[in-house]
């Protein structure tokens, strides 16, 4: 039992040192040579807590969205708008803090496949949160509705990665909170404009 | 010169064998060596052509884009609702039609990162053809209506790839007219709503 929990601790806190070297570069970045050095642990030993490469992304992926959805959690206490609107500035401020990791596992650019499933995974979680918000049970919502959610779910993230290459970038992250405020606003009308268009009014 | 030639209408051969066997399953389950018997040539002779399979995927993701454009070419004879409906309309059914190799190319399941680059030049193509609409030289778009017009892109995508695969699939593709109606009806709604959002008017 303790040889069990210690590989659990193992594996954690080289999933930890994953994530923040992902968050440093990216995931294609991502050396497991660095980080069995930095764990102490030869490179042999990695694999024998993560039998591939793709595995260990997958956990360091997983770790990294958990953190993502964590820090976007709605809060309950907030009205339904000012609900919506904090989450999705946290989004933001969660994405900008650490952008080429973030860049690098929505795009794909890494060449594991697997992580396509993570991600979509995450989206399935967020688009809960949005029929939740508009009082919709994930199994009754309609069709379109669904389609509608998902498609804002692309909206966001495909507009924070453009965000982050063509404006933050230019100015440098976090320099300029008018064009931050402007995005949000921006990600907060498309999520509403979407449960609109597919039938569903969120003030109701 | 004619052996120059010879090897561009050969290579313009094997690209569409590839585009239609793509079309028949997905990028995923493109087969080299099928489509080298297909042909009548050996797969290392196809292997003098496209040096890499890499290489051939991202000729054959072309070709298929470049015919996804061509469908959905926005009809200057139309007012301008009438041809962003029209071209969303026409893009619906061209994805519609060879659903697995859209979902295939777009979602990235193929392990070649190179095939996100081609979808991005597409997406870029489309960028410049909604900022066209709305009567804005690509290089003079304000930073937030180009976010806008890329998250509008991904909202389609995506959009389409949920509905493919939660709707049109249940019903059977081409089944449920009133579903594929809606859907359209959805896309032209949030382009609009994105480029309104980020302060353009698209009836001005």
């Amino acid at each position: 039992m303790s040889v069990r929990l210690s590989r659990a601790a193992r594996r954690a806190q080289l999933v930890d040192l994953g994530v923040r070297a992902v968050e440093r570069s990216s995931f294609d970045d991502l050396s497991i040579d660095d980080l069995a050095d930095e764990a102490g642990i030869s490179r042999s030993l990695l694999y024998h807590y993560f039998p591939s490469r793709r595995e260990f992304e997958v956990a360091v992926a997983e770790q990294g969205l958990a953190g993502l959805l964590e820090a976007t959690e709605p809060d309950p206490a907030l009205p339904l708008d000012a609900r919506l609107r904090e989450s999705l500035a946290a989004y933001v401020d969660h994405v900008a803090a650490r952008p080429a990791a973030f860049v690098s596992l929505v795009r794909g650019a890494s060449s594991n496949p697997d992580l396509r499933a993570v991600v979509d995974r995450a989206h399935e979680v967020v688009a809960i949160r949005v029929l939740d918000g508009v009082g919709v049970a994930p199994e009754a919502a309609p069709p379109l509705l669904r389609v509608a959610v998902r498609g804002a779910i692309a909206f966001l993230e495909e507009a924070v990665v453009v965000w982050l290459a063509e404006v933050a970038e230019v100015a440098g992250p976090g320099t300029d909170p008018a064009s931050r405020d402007a995005l949000v606003a921006l990600l907060e009308r498309m999520v509403l404009g979407a449960v609109a268009a597919a039938g569903t009014d969120l003030a109701r």
